[in-house]
């Protein structure tokens, strides 16, 4: 079989470990990651793009193993002056990550796309992976709160994703284009499997498919679309995923989803702590244990969703797919 | 005696080996520093002061000992990752030192004024010595070489002044207006007396001497003006100047320096080991040990400046003080 490509589409920490062990179980070249850029802001007129950056750490080697963001062997003393300067420090800043947003500022600054940065940087670390954003316009997540209208980073660092949540929207998507290598590897005959990560729907996901051009891609893409529960047992694995869901008024279950994905979605991965929901799922569903600790979890998770995908047909979009 | 303030013209290290001495010994809020700008330049996006910075490093106690430039305690990730991202790193940026441009670049871009920014650094960090940019307005050191017309830092650094120099010039300072503190400073009947610090001549204290307004205001400023000798027994204490010297056929002597300063200085410092040459100068001199080693050193030469300084009259501009 040539042509083994697997897409996934990606937010930060969970996200990236599915991608780390679908990296570690796939030959070099055959994974192509989405990431969503609905979380990047300017911070101290630099360009952070945390989703992105924890792809970038985690696909490397580089990421802390404690917090699934930022550096290992990280420094702070910039951020130790900043705050002797009374400059903000609410958004924690390591001085090697500090790199990162330093170099990518300055090329966006000399007009080179995001998508380009991020390979170049890819490519100084070794990356067999290919990275790209989800676009090279600007989509921002803006969360309207019982706080007002809160900026991504406001209300998930700053407020620590307190305030409660009415609505999520995301501000520049309907005019951003997607990424032309992003919708080239999801409409790709070598594509073989296109992975929705265990990444928060609403925020992490959603602003991709906000791009229109992105979520027609997947809607017509000839290989199957597979997503896995960023919810077990009720809950979610890390981060606000329930806590929003609860405000939004959506029962916290993978069902709700499966459910949210329904239309682009050929199958679905629960975890085993909710086998008995499986018969519920509209689509082919797999149980499996999907809570990645290990690195061996991880790659387990990822030959799991392989297989699975693989078997699977795309019945919902051949008939589009052969236009 | 009511009003006894010091005027320090300054660069970088040498410069702020002397304001140290004066902070020292002089009652706090007394010293007054107008800092050189012209090395000031664009680096990765974000505006570095080198010798403000250094003044700002040496009168907070917070300089690196060993270098005389950047911080102590200081940390190097940022360049290590920015190296691994194949960034420019000829130019040494500490982790701590970075929160200082950053911050500054931040505040410059939402329209502050470098003034402004820089005494709200020295608030934070609590210094007792007013320190002033010479300009608000850019002014860049340019140095026409054998080797091309030149900006300051590659120059200086990436260069590591090897280039031989043919010219210097001071873009912008045409155009700029002189600090309206520093004029203030210069002219306020509470200065008793104006120091050109033992910086460059050429490289350090000619992009301020370019600011016509400041020039000017030297020139008629009530308060005697003595400079201190940066040339000892025919070499540089530190840095180019000697070789700058050579090769732009000025002998390298402190008689150079003070007829460079000729018509704007009321007194000369010479070191002792120039003690020969004290008649040959045209204004009063005075021979003592220049040499700033210990922070004794440093107090005793400010010592022995301000006491020779407030034994000069000022006839040279007595008359057009008087206006």
């Amino acid at each position: 079989m040539s042509g083994n490509r697997i897409v996934v589409l990606s937010g930060g920490i969970g996200g990236a470990k599915l991608a780390l062990g679908l990296s570690a179980v796939l030959p070099d070249g055959e994974l192509t990651v989405i990431a969503n850029t609905g979380d990047d802001f300017e911070h101290l007129g630099l360009t952070v793009c945390p989703d992105l950056d924890t792809l970038l750490y985690t696909l490397s080697g580089l990421a802390n193993p404690q917090t699934g963001w930022g550096r290992r062997d990280e420094t702070w003393t910039f951020s130790a002056v900043l705050e002797s300067l009374g400059g903000e420090t609410w958004f924690q800043l390591g001085d090697g990550d500090l790199a990162l947003h330093v170099e990518r500022t300055r090329r966006l600054r000399g007009g080179e796309s995001l998508t380009r940065i991020t390979a170049r940087f890819a490519e100084c670390w070794g990356l067999a992976t290919r990275l790209l954003p989800a676009s090279d316009d600007p989509v921002r997540t803006m969360v309207q709160t019982d706080q007002g209208l809160l900026a991504f980073q406001d209300y998930f660092v700053a407020r620590k994703c307190a305030p409660r949540v009415v609505s999520i929207r995301f501000e520049g998507a309907e005019r951003a284009r997607a990424n032309p290598a992003a919708l080239e590897a999801l409409a790709s005959p070598d594509t073989k499997a296109i992975i929705i990560a265990p990444s928060n729907p609403y925020l992490s996901v959603d602003p991709m498919l906000a791009i229109a051009e992105l979520r027609d891609a997947l809607g017509v893409a000839v290989a199957p679309v597979v997503a896995v529960t960023p919810i077990i047992g009720g809950a979610a694995v890390k981060g606000p995923t329930a806590k929003i869901m609860t405000e939004l008024g959506i029962e916290v279950s993978p069902l709700s989803v499966a459910r949210h994905y329904g239309g682009l979605i050929d199958g679905f991965v629960l975890d085993t702590a909710d086998a008995d929901l499986r018969d519920s799922i509209d689509v082919p569903a797999l149980v499996t244990d999907t809570l990645m600790s290990s690195l061996q979890d991880k790659r387990s998770l990822a030959e799991t969703v392989i297989s699975f995908a693989r078997s699977l047909r795309s019945p919902a979009h051949a008939a589009s797919a052969a236009q």
